[in-house]
Order: structure tokens, then C-alpha cells, then sequence
């Protein structure tokens, strides 16, 4: 027999895996409970709604990109600017490869909740927003180390992070408006054009 | 009485002003009738279904786009690339004056639309994918015409009007997930530095 764990875990998946391939509102309790092949019941022992249940996905994602893609790409050894490059390799890999298996471009989960709910869900919102913040951290770290070892002119590191992010996340947004993912390869290298300059140098 | 391109159009408008506000699956077909004062009957004479009225409320999302920001900017007697950049002071102006109106960022309808819809909604996806076509287009154009007469380098201007978008999108993703229209001022002008080269320059 399952263990409570293993109940809580199959609950977790089935709703990642079905909102990622549709939506947050397309899914209901009773969807992924028939997926986890588990009784609402044991839904509600675990979650008090689905909101609470899309935070617990959110941070799981989290886990998944750091563990996957983020400490490969950023905890490499390769020079700062390269790290950058592998990231943007891993995804567009990734998002080329989930494209092949089931016919569509699912893009970002972050992006991907931020613009279905961000004006109708204020805990959801935060988390993406959190999210997003800490990708932007790991990103200005990378980009002060470049600037450092004097491979990037002085820049504003917080804030063409930031424009990465934006850049990124426009990118993998018009690859699944188009079901395309070669779009991610044809754009995403300009990425390393972006730079925000210090404000105090802006006139 | 009201005539029933009236009635026609009070529907249009109501879910186009519901449909922005939160998301496409939020919003049924009762709420659309009540806002409009319609009875469901009438919504069933001019709309078979919530997409087709979707795929209306697209369209006219275009033309108003069109008349409202996209005539004033790209028609306007500017130099090209001050084209681009009125474009985008028009659109921060937008989203600042309804984040004061409404307390959210809402973003770019088609990029909400796309991210919400696109792995489950072909005709909606197909729709919001020609937007963005003829948006890319129209900054082709103006690229070409910058190049033409010196004002830019030999670029792959179709692929850099399209990370002008991609660009354009990610920016207002972040600002309506940070809920902070300020994110536009700080990330668009970075636009500027965006080119992608002739593939045939690419090593």
C-alpha cells in the first residue's frame, strides 16, 4: 500500500504535469485526483485548495530547474558569460525536446501562471514574483562576477539581469505562441547584447 | 431600443474588458451576458461559442491597438528608430494609466492570451500567432527603412523585429508579475541594443 508520502507526491505531479500542458483554470481537483488515482479525500487531507496546491507545484518546479538546469549551467566551472549561454542551451534542449514528445511548445511554468493569474490571485502573483527575483539574484551575481574579472564593461547588474529575464521570457513566450521552439535558438543569443547601463550614466 | 449591432457590440466589449482583467478561462458566458445587460439567447445569435467571441474580441484588441498606438507611432513623420521608441513610451504611458485606474498591471492581451491558451486552443493560438506576425512586419518595415538610409547597421531585420517583440513581451510579463508598471521604464529603452546579424555574418 501507498504511503501518505507517496500519496502526497503523486498529487503534486499530477497537477504539475497537467497544468504545464494546459492551464491553471483548465484543471480541477477532480482531474488530478483521477490522474494520482487518489479520493478527493485524500486531497483535502494534504491541500485546503488548489491555490495552496499550485504554490507547493510552484516551488517544486523551482527545485526541478535548480537541480536540472540552474546548477548545471551556474555552478559549472565555465566562465561567467558562458554560464549564460548553457542556461539558454539547457532550455532551448529542453523545451525542443518536451515539443517532440507532445506536439507543443509548453514554455515557462513561471511565465506561464504570471499572465493567467497575476491580477486574480495575489498568492500565486508573489510566488512567480519570488521566483523571478531569485533567477534575477543568481543572474546579477554572474554578471558582477563578469564585470569583476573585467570581462563585461560597468553595467547596471541588477537591472540588465532583469532585462535577461524579460528577454528570456519573450523569447520562450513567442516560441509557444507560434509552436515553434527554433525560435528559441534563433533568438535567445542576442541575449548577450543587453546591457543596462548605471543610471548615473544614462542622461 | 437598442439595435442589435448595439447588442453585438455591448457583448464584444464586455468580454474583452473581463477577459483582460483576469483570463479567458475565468470568465463565462453568464458574466459576459450580465455585464453587457444581454440575455444568453442574444449572446447565441451573433456567437456560436466563447471562442469564436474570443477570436472577435482579438480583432478588434488589433484595430484598436492599430488606431490607438501603433498609427500614432509607426505613421507619425518620427525618423524610424524614434518610431520604435514612441512605440514604446505610448505603451508604458498605457499600462501606467491603467495600473492607476485598476491597481494591476494587465499586460498585452495577446501575450496573455497565448501563454494561457496556446497547447490547448489552436484557432485562438492561430490568431494571437498573426498578431504577432503582422506586428513583426510592421517593425521589419521600419528597420529596413532605418537600414536603407543609414541609420543602422546590415541586420537580419526580421528576426531582430521578432527579439523586439520577444523583448517587448517578456518586459510586460515581469511588470504585471511584479505588478509594477515601472519594470517598462527600466527594461524598454535596453531594446535599442537589440540586432541580430545576416545569418550569413554568424560563425
Amino acid at each position: 500500500m501507498a504511503s501518505r508520502s507517496d500519496t502526497y507526491q503523486r498529487i503534486l505531479e499530477s497537477a504539475r504535469d497537467l497544468i504545464y500542458a494546459s492551464s491553471y483554470a483548465d484543471v480541477g481537483v477532480a482531474a488530478i485526483c483521477e490522474r494520482a488515482n487518489v479520493k478527493k479525500g485524500s486531497f483535502y487531507h494534504f491541500f485546503t485548495s488548489k491555490q495552496e496546491l499550485t504554490i507547493s507545484v510552484l516551488d517544486t518546479y523551482f527545485v526541478d530547474m535548480k537541480e536540472q538546469i540552474l546548477d548545471h549551467a551556474f555552478n559549472s566551472g565555465l566562465k561567467p558569460m558562458e554560464r549564460l549561454n548553457k542556461f539558454y542551451t539547457m532550455v532551448i534542449d529542453m523545451q525542443s525536446s518536451i515539443f517532440e514528445q507532445t506536439g507543443h511548445v509548453l514554455g515557462c511554468p513561471f511565465g506561464n501562471l504570471a499572465l493567467e493569474l497575476a491580477t486574480r490571485d495575489e498568492p500565486i502573483r508573489k510566488k512567480v514574483d519570488q521566483v523571478f527575483t531569485r533567477l534575477q539574484t543568481l543572474i546579477k551575481v554572474t554578471l558582477d562576477e563578469a564585470m569583476a574579472s573585467g570581462d563585461l564593461e560597468q553595467i547596471d547588474t541588477g537591472a540588465t539581469a532583469r532585462a535577461l529575464i524579460a528577454y528570456f521570457e519573450g523569447a520562450v513566450l513567442l516560441a509557444k505562441a507560434h509552436n515553434d521552439p527554433s525560435i528559441l535558438k534563433q533568438l535567445l543569443p542576442a541575449a548577450a547584447q543587453i546591457r543596462i547601463l548605471p543610471s548615473n550614466q544614462i542622461n
